[in-house]
């Protein structure tokens, strides 16, 4: 029965002995296209695999936020009709989850298509083991509000809701603004609000940190272009 | 530097090759020392990897919901004294999530140990991932209460905020508790819902499927002792 593949992809260089089941490789064999938010990275991760696929012959679909989602339904229709294995394919870690890519999930539900998730690394899931808060309550926001003073308004309301349900708040930002976005938490947030950083998962360098908001202020981390996740309880 | 490990294991027997990282096997072999839920089933999982470890020579501390603080804070320290490597295991899945395991983490960060977390199966991410449903925010609940006005109380609860804040709510039930659990969804929602039932993943009767309170009324899944996450929104 045809599937539709849902592939984790590396998180750092180099790491796929470190982070990837064997059975990727078996699952990336036998499938024909894939859906990916890059083409460019998507033909990378593939050939890094050294599979005995071959990599010419395989079809890729764009799906980003802007793609237009008639374009992805003919697309999966179209594979469903030829009985064609597909993947999907995220920038960095699991499909389906902040990125794109549930789009093409929810629809192959609707059309009856089998779906099976394969385990790989995921910065979220990976931080919230790492960062010792509530893992059996816990909320993820994805990217908070550019502009300061929504973020800040946003902060105070995370913390309000970690201490209410006691529940941990995930939250995400694009790498560079990184540095803006720590000093914000550390000039919104009470002194005892234990925040976790979890920096560059997988990689030679990382590294995952809980502290106090009020020893945070003490030793301030680097965090520029370093792919990070954020933890509020 | 000696280092707390969070190994994840396996959610259906003999599933490491499609589950497990071949890194795993190197960290249990420099490993002296695990926290874990249950001794037997950890021993199990370990000597199921066949590494060169030598079973008899490792430490198992008991690690349940019921285990007094103080004993985990004094086996921890001792083992830091010792500059030992230490894991933790869950009974199934990522340790740290929806399990006691990060009570451990936690003391971890607090004496300053290096924490690394590692890639395996996590029922609650493959049911996120395959579901379809919004990945770009999205709260784990763990259990919904027992009693059945608390339940029916929680599901619509669940339904008012997937809605309002389109939002993917994430729950469980203990697997014997599954149909009757199902059972007041289908009572307690709205026909236009989405449910997806996430139900022994990994295994080789592992399915996904997101459908509406209406479709899913024609077609009850028998979900009796199936380990299952589900998913509304």
């Amino acid at each position: 029965m045809p599937t539709l593949y849902l592939i984790p992809t590396l998180l750092a260089d180099d790491t796929a002995e470190q982070t990837l089941p064997p059975y990727i490789r078996s699952v990336i064999e036998k499938t024909d296209a894939y859906f990916v938010e890059n083409v460019r990275s998507a033909r990378r991760f593939i050939t890094g695999l050294k599979t005995s696929r071959v990599i010419d012959e395989t079809t890729f679909f764009e799906l980003t936020k802007d793609t237009p989602p008639a374009d992805t339904r003919r697309q999966i229709q179209e594979m469903m009709e030829r009985k064609r294995n597909v993947g999907v394919l995220s920038e960095a870690g699991c499909p389906g989850v902040a990125d794109p890519g549930s789009v093409v999930v929810s629809m192959a539900h609707t059309l009856g298509w089998r779906v099976e998730p394969l385990v790989g690394p995921s910065s979220i899931l990976l931080a919230l083991m790492a960062s010792g808060m509530n893992g059996q309550s816990f909320v993820f926001h994805g990217y908070l509000p550019i502009e300061r003073q929504d973020r800040a308004r946003a902060l105070r309301y995370l913390e309000k809701e970690a201490q209410d349900r006691q529940q941990t708040q995930i939250f995400m930002e694009t790498p560079y603004r990184n540095d803006a976005l720590f000093a914000d938490v550390l000039a919104n947030c009470q002194g005892n609000t234990r925040i976790c950083v979890a920096c560059n998962l997988t990689g030679p360098d990382a590294f995952v940190r809980t502290l106090t908001v009020k020893e945070w202020k003490t030793q301030v981390p680097d965090l520029r272009k370093k792919p990070t996740v954020f933890l509020l309880l």
